[in-house]
């Protein structure tokens, strides 16, 4: 989607050769209008999709789900990264381990929110090792929910999260994938 | 905004006399078409005011501001809950009590996404003592922003927050204002 890689050579910020930060439209302060068009891509990248639900976990997908679901015409739900005294103790967890925030958390979901009538596309801002997917994932299946898709906004292309998902047969639509990422000169490459 | 309150009274789940759970459709599992009603009925209620940013805190606060920022036409910027390694340093912070969560946590703002030019519209989805609410003026105002007002979809009218920012001298519009609410019949009683 060459909008948003005009974006991120634009706006975003190469840490290092690992951390890209696009906190300035993406996930802390938020473009409506980049999402909206990243909303519409989805839509036609999984227009012949069955989907009636979509799914994310919060915080930085959110905002991107949110306008996805408006695309689709459907409802949202976002799993919570920790145990809230104010959610029903009936929920799917999953562990999971966060690259970014270097700790290991639950992802949780209601069991009233997913079911196996549901045909979920999951979206998030970003793919680097999978592992808030992996855990988005075996809730979807403890639930016996239909994956129809996974939608990325930027796949970091040289961690494996992209490739083992892949490789279990997922539909997997990164809008933006980096090949690499040099600090030095802030610049980004995508494949 | 009878819609909201019709909602609330159908899939509202009264837990105690003080907590109300509404994770079916608003903060949890999101209804995009409710959502959008509620954004329109914020631009409807703050149309008068020049304002150029939408202002929350992760993660229940995101859908809301989304589609208000979207009514307006303008960005959002959600304040985060705790210290990230991708944020930068130079973050506006706010010490923040959670009634729901019983805990205490930062509220944390990055500099660049809000300045003396900036006239916010904070937005989020629940007031009951206000100290989320609280955490975002102070990081406001610490930037030397501007308040418009405040948006809130569901203000718990036997709790003081609503009264003491009111008293300060904002714009506070509640969709639905609770008066109380007796979880023996599952019944909410609006102001």
């Amino acid at each position: 989607m060459e909008l948003l890689k005009q974006r991120i050579r634009q706006d975003g910020i190469v840490k290092t050769a690992d951390i890209l930060k696009v906190d300035s439209f993406l996930n802390h302060q938020c473009d409506i209008t980049l999402i909206e068009a990243i909303a519409t891509e989805f839509k036609r990248r999984f227009a012949n999709r069955p989907i009636n639900k979509i799914m994310t976990i919060e915080a930085s997908g959110i905002s991107i789900a949110c306008l996805t679901a408006q695309q689709f015409g459907v409802p949202l739900v976002f799993a919570k990264k920790a145990q809230s005294i104010n959610l029903e103790g009936d929920v799917f967890t999953a562990r999971v381990e966060s690259f970014t925030h270097r700790r290991v958390f639950d992802v949780i979901l209601s069991k009233k929110y997913i079911g196996p009538e549901d045909h979920v596309l999951i979206v998030d801002d970003f793919l680097a090792y999978g592992c808030a997917l992996y855990g988005l994932i075996e809730i979807a299946e403890m639930a016996q929910a239909t994956i129809e898709g996974i939608g990325i906004v930027i796949e970091k292309g040289f961690q494996q999260g992209g490739r083992s998902l892949r490789e279990r047969g997922y539909q997997i639509e990164s809008l933006a994938v980096i090949e690499s990422m040099d600090p030095a000169t802030n610049t980004v490459f995508f494949q």
